[in-house]
């Protein structure tokens, strides 16, 4: 994945320089078109780190690893997240010995996985190790991990608490949502590049993420908001691309839609991007006195994340 | 690795038992020699863990994976050690991380280090995790690790003191030897089921793996042996088939041969097996009060794993 900086240049923002926030698999590819339209001068992505978890005595970042995979160009086209042409000889063979194998670690994941674990018991601090990893798979762009200290999102449930992979890979999202709690979330410290990333900001981008699950933890370690806000809808049509989003919203007592998402984050909102499909939502949503754009947000290919970041800057540059 | 008991009892044992100490390679050919020939109720194996050591956040048991992999036929015949149709993919992307990459991690094999480490994490000890995956490996003998708390070789070198494996794989044995500590072996017991074997067995099999190294922890945990010990040499025309048991014989200032690896042991051996290539030693062996089986000890094929075991067996029944 290589930038080209300066080629979509949107004109009305010289010296710009845009915040972020990612979860997974929607987040990374909308940060995938913003590192291919914006130089790395430009981009600050933080990323989510409220679902990791430490599992086969791994410390794992599930978002964090989608985001860097899909800007490196390593990722599983397929799924997501994980890693291209990946193999699965050590986790079959985990589950050969009777082992955990529901979360399905990649030989090649795993590699990711063994030297963050290695590094973190050194004493390196996650977002260290992600600039490390960062340079050594050619990432140009600075992710950011949201926070260095542990922040664990947790799901209460109608079969009580679960931790969130617990909640999310090994049961399937199936127990119903009542509420979620970011364990660890009052002593979290927003990442040393964080802060001087938001205060150089013109605006803040979140992505096409989970606003449960994966930006509201940022939201909560960031805690204060300064800049312009653009959201894009991650419901299209009342349902999500992938993930549990509509469910969430749904158990919550709140009917799934680009709307709910907009009023989900009213407080902190200046513009929201709702899918062609969605357009008879505008009206609603300009209600909450916040601007809109109406374009179509699927991403199936690089061409679409490009396209769907040069839109959404164009948007913030008209601001 | 299928037993077939019965086929060749040597007659003058019956209800025998037999405890195989064993370290690596050339301990795990015996002992699978020794297990096809033999029941489950004839053998059990005790296996060096003093090269045990913990890296990148695994534990690795070297000798115990060599034992129990040769048993289970899922061993790497070209090297000995690690799983056979073995895939890199993980270690490959540690080393691409800037992580230590120096001890090769299969695919396949991390699976075993990585479920030992999560069960050990969990309270279990080592010898019924090393139960648990015999089973799940089809190993129908008992393989006991010596001991299930952990007892450390240290080489002390003319480089200073270095662990063994920082010793053996990471610096290829180059620093000169000058002697060995078995860090921690004062606390160890032997591990439960070791003593019972013992205490049954009709003789002690010493299978040729390393004095020093292999072997040596495994005695100084046992202690006190009170039954008849037959060793067969590591040493054939004064080199080793594999490993640095002669370079360390010659940097200890003694001659490499089977003679030396006799005297070695001459405080517990009742039998000594060399090799046709050695047999002009035999007489010296002798002089040590101990008694002599010379044949043929190379062990490239099953077919010789066998025969030799049952050249020892009966060897054992003519003591």
């Amino acid at each position: 994945m290589m930038t080209q900086p300066n080629l979509h240049r949107a004109s009305s923002l010289v010296n710009r320089h845009i915040v972020a926030f990612a979860g997974g698999v929607g987040g990374a590819k909308l940060a995938q078109g913003l590192a291919h339209i914006l130089s790395p001068d430009e981009l600050t992505i933080i990323v989510n780190t409220g679902d990791d978890f430490e599992h086969l005595g791994l410390y794992i970042c599930p978002d964090l690893d989608t985001v860097c995979y899909t800007l490196a160009g390593l990722a599983n086209p397929e799924t997501g997240w994980g890693r291209m042409n990946e193999t699965w000889n050590t986790i079959e063979n985990v589950e050969g010995l009777g082992g955990p194998a529901w979360f399905r670690l990649g030989d090649q994941d795993i590699a990711t996985h063994l030297e963050r674990t290695r590094r973190l018991r050194e004493g390196q601090s996650l977002s260290q190790i992600t600039k490390d990893f960062c340079s050594s798979w050619g990432i140009q762009h600075t992710i950011l991990p949201m926070s260095d200290k542990p922040v664990r999102t947790m799901v209460d449930t109608d079969e009580g608490e679960l931790a969130f992979q617990e909640y999310f890979v090994h049961r399937h999202c199936e127990p119903i949502v009542k509420g979620f709690r970011f364990d660890g979330v009052e002593g979290a410290e927003p990442t040393p590049g964080a802060k001087e990333a938001l205060d150089k900001a013109d605006a803040i981008i979140v992505c096409p993420s989970n606003p449960w699950v994966s930006v509201d933890p940022i939201l909560k370690v960031i805690r204060k908001i300064d800049k312009p806000v653009v959201a894009v809808s991650p419901i299209i049509g009342g349902k999500t691309v992938k993930g549990p989003a509509a469910k969430m919203f749904n158990e919550l007592g709140i009917e799934p839609s680009a709307l709910a998402v907009a009023e989900h984050y009213r407080n902190i909102l200046t513009g929201f991007v709702l899918d062609n499909a969605d357009s008879y939502l505008e009206d609603d949503v300009k209600k909450l006195d916040v601007q809109t754009l109406v374009t179509d947000t699927l991403m199936n290919h690089l061409t679409d994340r490009t396209r769907l970041a040069k839109d959404v800057l164009h948007f913030i540059g008209s601001l």
